[in-house]
């Protein structure tokens, strides 16, 4: 079938518009029709070039809500007309990963996945016989896509397309870090480095899990009121302290925060979160992408003394068994996701999205098609 | 009174085997006679001048066993009679970290403990008037002691002085890290870093813990015939394999080890030892002492992708709860302990304890009164 997709051409260049070829799904594939796709910094990474292992021409997105149109032979766990988010974390629920409760990087698909390929080794789509490559296993930058059963999960019917759709990797990355990987219990004290879009996740996860105090880290303070909304307690710009951050946030939460979450990708701030949580127990978790070849230190005492460093991705989240339930907890408005999105475009402005992204606000855009 | 002691009068000159003054129990205090005191390399760092928080003149030694003498007023946990293991981490049952059951790092006496005086911010031992500092709170390089209440295992009374003094220290050590800060699970792979005294018991613990396979890495091939008496199932020689290590450990452990644990006080292998942990699960321990100053450093990407990184002090052991317990599984012959004592002197010998341990080989020296 020909479907309308934007197009990643090369590194540094606008998306095109196109008509490009889709070939139907072929044994444990699916078809998807998109409804809606967000655009995240990842896809603008990829796109930017500087992604050292970005594979051109692709397909980017990977932020999608959708409709099943058609299945291959042998899916048996959806059927035309379910509603479905593309995981680029899939869960196969057969690898050594997926059987070891302690992750969820089902490592099944993970290689053809990485070349842009489907995991028969090839493409479903092209451009005039010239292949293109599928992205994270998603590429939702499209109004139709391929992709195998294991990498989506089935949502209710009910469900805003254009909302859930950020579920697919802004939202869990952010509340799954909380909920899934550091599993912050009731009463907890959280510190946030960085207040974009998974920062706010991480804060209305500290508020879902029943934190009692939650410091949002910023140097942007326009950034305050939209955090104060999802849950934060305290804010603090690193501009105003006087003296060094990690006593100041140590004092801050007596004795140092239950967890600490790093979303911005800096080394220097991922020491300073690891060494604000608080001596004997305190765990810190890198969500934040560090640049290639960065690499983070500390003293071995900050965890001889009892420090946990750890990371997350894709929140820990198993997308089929999770995504669904995150799904759940916005529909019954324990979670918010409206005020997070805040411009909505056709798939022919895709590239006002990435232009908006350059802004220094928190954007989160979301591609009606 | 008066007790024959072994003291540190200033750093890098050996000890001096002299009458010193021991004043009686205080509040809360607890007058001991120990029996029999392992020297270990937390001594020999101290003395050798190198610890920058070491106090002179002092009496050192933190590895002891012995009887109670007499108790001061409000002592109620212990009696004249009772068999004891000093504890250089206290467990007070009182404050906020004993009572989080994620640390056992209690603070109660931390302050005065370490400037080298009872928590009432005075010293027990004098010599002519002079004071002579106490060392990590037990001083037992001295026939008599005193120690606070809350530093103090009570166990049974037919343990052996001469081998369950280990358990002060190395033992507890190197079986807590493995039993109570890493919680290995029956039939996990396990990599130890270093087969010295530390190495030996994470060795020993790993198969109390039913680890179904035990790597032993160390430089020293002699060291390999001890491991295997305690559990070691396999033997890496770095210098004996080709390419890099990591990657060697990796494929030995078939992906990576479920827990790793470094036994050395190097920041260089403390990062192999993260690294050859699982993707996805795998728990690297630093347990070694690294030198002042010393950064351990990696990507974040080996955190983003699942390992944690912590580290164990006292094994992660609450001292009057888990060390009662750990002579147990001794005395039930579950761990062993008596082949890895190598030397025992009478105190007036005890400078060639500190000699010994420079030969490289894996010494453990007890001191007999």
């Amino acid at each position: 079938m020909q479907v309308r997709a934007a197009v990643a051409h090369r590194a540094g260049a606008p998306l095109t518009i196109e008509t490009v070829d889709l070939e139907g799904p072929r044994a444990g594939e699916v078809l998807v029709e998109l409804k809606a796709t967000g655009v995240c910094h990842t896809d603008a990474f990829t796109l930017s070039g500087d992604d050292p292992e970005g594979l051109f021409p692709a397909i980017l997105g990977h932020e999608g809500a959708g409709v099943v149109v058609d299945v291959g032979p042998g899916v048996t766990s959806l059927k035309k007309g379910d509603h479905v988010i593309p995981l680029y974390t899939p869960e196969c629920r057969q690898c050594e990963y997926c059987l070891n409760p302690k992750t969820n990087l089902c490592q099944s698909i993970r290689e053809t996945q990485g070349r842009g390929l489907m995991p028969d080794g090839s493409s479903r789509f092209s451009i005039g016989g010239e292949k293109i490559h599928h992205y994270m296993g998603t590429s939702t930058f499209a109004q139709f896509t391929v992709l195998p059963e294991i990498a989506l999960a089935k949502i209710r019917q009910d469900a805003p397309f254009d909302k859930v759709c950020y579920i697919g990797c802004g939202v869990t990355t952010g509340i799954g870090a909380v909920v899934y990987t550091a599993k912050v219990e009731v009463g907890s004290k959280v510190v946030v480095f960085g207040l974009g879009g998974i920062g706010l996740n991480v804060i209305q996860g500290a508020r879902l899990a029943g934190a009692s105090m939650i410091v949002g880290v910023d140097l942007n303070p326009g950034k305050k009121a939209m955090a104060e909304r999802f849950g934060m307690t305290h804010f603090v710009n690193p501009a105003e302290v006087e003296g060094d951050l990690v006593p100041y946030l140590v004092s801050l939460t007596k004795g140092g925060a239950d967890y600490t979450f790093e979303c911005i990708g800096s080394t220097k701030v991922m020491r300073q979160a690891l060494e604000c949580a608080h001596k004997g127990w305190g765990t810190s978790v890198i969500i934040g992408v560090a640049g290639a070849g960065q690499e983070i230190s500390t003293r071995p005492f900050q965890l001889v003394t009892g420090r946990n460093w750890r990371g997350s991705a894709f929140g820990g989240a198993r997308g089929r068994t999770d995504v669904p339930q995150i799904v759940d907890w916005y529909m019954d408005g324990r979670i918010e996701i409206d005020p997070m999105i805040t411009h909505t475009m056709p798939l022919d402005d895709i590239n006002r999205a990435f232009d908006l992204m350059h802004s220094g606000e928190s954007i989160r855009s979301v591609v009606l098609y």
